[in-house]
């Protein structure tokens, strides 16, 4: 059974966790909108010295536009180390992977070049500037030339995803055996008017082709993110001079607004979580996901009021 | 275990099978190439008074062209009643399941249209060339109006593919409640070179947004293509003057190269089957498939070989 937010409980994790991970989109704001409370929240928080670090699955900023976009809506003290990215989750993991230099290509937004350029990968040159404005045969797709320095794919969520990208990202992995790997596997993208497709719909495209999952380096997948987030942590306290215990995800709690990434994400990775009802989830999957979820509150908001008086 | 056709086999299934149905590409063709012997298989078995009919999971083309195809390829006395195609089926399906004058939305190529506007529906107009040129953000995704009218989505293999095609089709089931049809859901279209996506790659893109399987009108699927199958059989019969009994699957041979969706709709629809090796399976697949496969063959050259002095 989930345990509902008060006064009582709120204080009671801010004294046993010394970490608290912040999913961003339905957390801390929505679209363009700040959640009233949540600059004051992260403000708290950081006074009571405890440990602010951000998981985002959005692949289409880099971390550098992410701590612009913190400091724009009010959030003091976010630096570009405390945010954790998909894009750079992914980064990172192709970086460990590949010799320097190996080009990427690349299904998804700005945000993923960035990051992959940050580590010495080539992410190849967008397919669709590449082939801008060109009409399509399939014979033309099928002769698309390659590129044998890529030695991976990389997918997020894609605008210009089409069928010759699809085809030419299939053919790497078939043919030249390039890694495979997914920012985040995630099937909509909400926004105000219902939803678009998520990375999942792009990576799904590319996975019937090819016969193959990618590796999926966002939440809720465990691995590499959180060794990631232990990095994270270090680079946190380095910076700070914190004097807290070294990071353990039993001491840290997950907040996010949705089960099957944030809460998922939490669990696995052995650490308390909290649901927000701010974003995507609803009472309805409070009643259904009881075993993944620790807490439930409103929103940030409500929980920055049980302990604004600490 | 699988029966190599040999001279008797082959004979004897003349004698049995009063009914063939053929897939097309890597059967009767292969890309532009005729496989040798294949128009004259179809000229004996017409002379054998045995039907002929033909079955493709290709959606790109109406019947009509297909119809030009066979005449241009060498094949005799070959009507457009005598060929099934996926797109013919999906429209068949959806012009019984919906008003007269409904909309749909395609995500594929003009054949799909041309068997819709035969049976009374009315495609949208081509979302590529409504939006033709269009640089796309994400608030103009969501902001694409849709048609009240549009009563089904039908997706087949579509190289205009794309997000914000994916995203239009994906609010029309899950906003509007539109059908969800696909004309097939291979997951390859196999190419001279290789491979390109198949229909199953576009479907799936949809899929994985919506939450939502389609309901399939190609190979391997049964249903509606069994017996729209009879249907055809119905009018061959009809303007052939015919003596032979009505079509029962018992005594029809399914003939093709994919396991995946030949062999399996064959054995799934009760007929009998036969594997040629001249397009996409290989020995492999007849060890690994032999449950479905009844009878193997290099090609039908050799099929016609074996019963040219019947």
């Amino acid at each position: 059974m989930s345990i509902r937010l008060v006064k009582e409980t709120a204080r009671r994790l801010l004294k046993e966790c010394d970490t608290f991970v912040f999913d961003c989109d339905g957390v801390l704001w929505k679209g363009a909108d700040v959640i009233p409370g949540a600059p004051l929240m992260i403000k708290h928080l950081k006074a009571a010295g405890i440990r602010t670090l951000f998981l985002t699955n959005n692949s289409m900023k880099s971390r550098s536009d992410y701590a612009e976009r913190f400091a724009g809506m009010g959030f003091e003290g976010v630096a570009e180390e405390d945010i954790i990215s998909s894009a750079y989750v992914a980064s990172e993991y192709l970086a460990a992977q590949l010799p320097a230099g190996s080009g990427v290509f690349v299904c998804g937004a700005s945000g993923i070049y960035r990051e992959l350029e940050k580590v010495g990968l080539k992410p190849c040159k967008p397919f669709e500037e590449e082939y801008k404005g060109k009409a399509w045969d399939l014979h033309e797709v099928e002769s698309i030339p390659l590129d044998n320095n890529v030695k991976a794919v990389l997918c997020g969520l894609d605008i210009h995803m089409s069928y010759p990208k699809i085809a030419t990202a299939s053919r790497y992995i078939k043919n030249n055996r390039a890694m495979f790997v997914a920012t985040n596997a995630d099937s909509t993208l909400p926004v105000k008017t219902g939803f678009l497709p998520g990375a999942g719909s792009c990576v799904s495209s590319i996975s019937r082709v090819t016969g193959q999952e990618p590796i999926v380096t966002g939440k809720p997948s465990v691995d590499p993110l959180a060794s990631i987030l232990n990095v994270a942590a270090q680079l946190y306290d380095r910076k700070r001079s914190s004097n807290v215990a070294p990071f353990h995800p039993s001491r840290a709690l997950m907040v996010g607004d949705r089960v099957d990434t944030d809460m998922m994400f939490g669990r696995q990775a052995g650490m308390r979580t909290l649901l927000v009802l701010s974003g995507v989830a609803t009472e309805e999957h409070v009643q259904e996901h009881t075993s993944e979820i620790d807490y439930v509150t409103s929103d940030l908001g409500e929980f920055v009021h049980y302990i604004s008086d600490v």
